[in-house]
């Protein structure tokens, strides 16, 4: 596994994280990781419905500002949030902007919502 | 006193707001909100050290976003963050940033930092 090249935490700046973050497909993204820990980069790429050269344009994004780190392994890429590193950087920063990101998510591209509405309802039927 | 065009509340968007404090000079301008309160936009301007044109593009992007209110009076206006608005629809998020923004800011333009570290000092000369 190597590393791609991302800025050390003391060197990740406020507005780069915030620029990255100011866009609907990478706060998806970054939603989608908080949620699933790691992600493959093609199968993300795939579940947002993009091409895959707009996806690797918002990873990349993602990773120079200090939001993910990504690993190549061969021609796998896998990616991750870097949580310990923004929250000793920006305490709370993350934490708000996902639960803001949770709280007025659009229903037509919220999966977890409706696969948590399906497991509700599954787990209601079994009792 | 007329209030200028604003987002209603529930209409304030994240990516929106991410963008608008994703600038230094934006982020600067909402940290002395935060800590003024109320300012007058011309005095505002002034301190920033940048042009009053700059300074107008910067409020207006502030107010489309939701981040602040402006009020005019005559040829006066007057901006406040919209703190209850964002805490409302964005729990944490604005209190996250002006921690962050308050932490890094530039030792040059932070007044604060060096004011705080000279009470420390003759604090700690008065023990």
């Amino acid at each position: 596994m190597r590393l791609l090249p991302q800025p050390a935490t003391e060197n990740i700046q406020l507005t780069e994280v915030l620029r990255a973050l100011s866009d609907p497909v990478r706060l998806e993204i970054v939603a989608r990781l908080a949620a699933a820990g790691q992600m493959n980069c093609t199968v993300a790429g795939d579940a947002l419905g993009v091409h895959k050269s707009t996806a690797s344009h918002h990873y990349r994004i993602l990773r120079e500002a200090g939001v993910v780190r990504t690993e190549q392994d061969g021609r796998l890429k896998y990616m991750s949030l870097r949580h310990e590193d923004l929250e000793s950087r920006f305490p709370g920063l993350l934490p708000a902007i996902l639960t803001a990101t949770t709280l007025h998510r659009a229903p037509t591209t919220s999966e977890s919502t409706v696969s948590a509405t399906a497991s509700a309802r599954a787990s209601a039927g079994s009792r």
